[in-house]
């Protein structure tokens, strides 16, 4: 990590490039490296330095956990892509990268750009498949919960978290060293969608940063409301109490997907 | 195939009960049963069998190929369903079924029903992603053509195949004993949709039945013209031809979805 601090400090007048990504995180570890795993970090860092010819480490707008998948994810890093032509370029490192990371756009920013620290707020979509048919094309990105869910309490129950809050309650690892668990949400809906001839109940979260977990234990307690265990109030008190075991249960992996990153225009060439 | 037709007449006063289902046709050796061999009719007889507790054997309204998708595959067998609770049926079939294979409704008919022979009309789709990014979330239900498609020079092209034709030109396998290659195409409709955040091409083509893998030569012959390779007057060459090799490439199977199927509103209890 020094090492990278410095090779960024010398490349402080270099552009940065910026890809925006999509994943199907089933068959990962998750985004970041990690040694002797799949990560979607190590195959993009390793498709890319193949492309360039040099070593390539990349700065992300959200470590996606194991499973989950992206449809905007972004990442950055040092580099000059003017020289580049951006069909080819995506080509290369699609082909390299395997069926389950597409590089969908390239762009270049300002020198000092990061994916994850100039990221002004990113959207996560939880789906879930609700009934007693489980969902079959979707099978790979919805959670099945096999009981209709009432989607006007899970939208009086969001209300809810709307705000500044104390996430403390929808954090899965709280650090011991006592970080901020502080974040604000800007926008909870959730709506019905059919795709594929299937239909799908979203939960479209928006907010500036988010806690471990935190869109997963969000949706999972607007299912429980949803399922008529809890009432929509309840997940005041959930969110009051500032403990983990006061909120629902941790909706699985698959149903989530980091679906866009939002930055300040100034930063773009 | 003589002992179901024997237990057919038998039962003759039995109504019909009729599943629509969904699958993936992916990992499946095709619908129709082979020995030795996973397939949808296999898997579906084995399951249903269990739960009724007899043995079942299907009609089906469309014999999809190996790796063919279906949204609205309609098959049948004779058994009085109103002793069922359907809920609970669709439940256990679809419990021992497979995670591939769902049913999505149970429906009676009248005794004799053949979820084949009563079918008036049936509509495919075929789903293309066009341009230099791979489908990601539509991989396995989008054949990728790695440019972008002229949809408007599509439409045209469609145009000469709508109505009654001998579609010798668009069938795989012509059989040796001249079996009428004449079919009824009533509807092309080339759109563009977007699911789970990416954008596809879709064909939906409606007939009143289908020679072995005529859509996905329609698919083939429509993306020739689409990439500009064809004018659209082509394709009405290519039908008046009447053989093979003057229609486009066969489309891979796993683009193409069976979506729905027609039945007469007469035949349900």
């Amino acid at each position: 990590m020094n090492e990278n601090t410095d090779m960024g400090r010398a490349l402080q007048a270099t552009p940065a490039t910026v890809l925006t990504v999509s994943y199907d995180g089933s068959g990962f570890s998750g985004f970041a490296r990690q040694p002797g795993q799949t990560t979607v970090q190590g195959e993009l860092e390793r498709s890319l330095s193949t492309v360039l010819r040099r070593p390539v480490e990349l700065a992300v707008a959200g470590r996606t956990d194991a499973g989950v998948h992206a449809r905007g994810q972004v990442v950055s890093f040092p580099y000059d892509s003017s020289v580049l032509n951006p069909t080819a370029f995506v080509r290369s490192v699609n082909a390299l990268a395997g069926e389950r990371i597409a590089v969908r756009a390239v762009r270049s920013a300002v020198p000092g750009f990061s994916a994850r620290f100039d990221a002004k707020g990113r959207e996560y979509r939880y789906r879930i498949g609700a009934g007693p048919v489980p969902p079959l094309f979707l099978r790979g990105v919805a959670w099945w919960v096999p009981r209709e869910l009432d989607l006007n309490a899970m939208r009086q129950a969001a209300e809810h978290l709307i705000g500044e809050h104390d996430f403390k309650s929808f954090c899965v690892t709280v650090s011991a060293i006592d970080k901020p668990t502080k974040r604000r949400v800007s926008l909870i809906e959730v709506t019905e969608e059919e795709h594929l001839g299937e239909s799908s109940i979203v939960v479209r979260v928006v907010g500036n940063a988010f806690l471990h977990s935190m869109v997963r234990v969000i949706a999972g307690t607007l299912v429980e409301v949803g399922a008529g265990r809890r009432e929509p109030e309840w997940v005041a008190h959930a969110l009051a109490a500032c403990e983990r075991a006061a909120a629902g249960p941790t909706a699985p992996a698959h149903g989530l997907t980091l679906w866009h990153v939002n930055y300040a225009e100034g930063v773009w060439l």
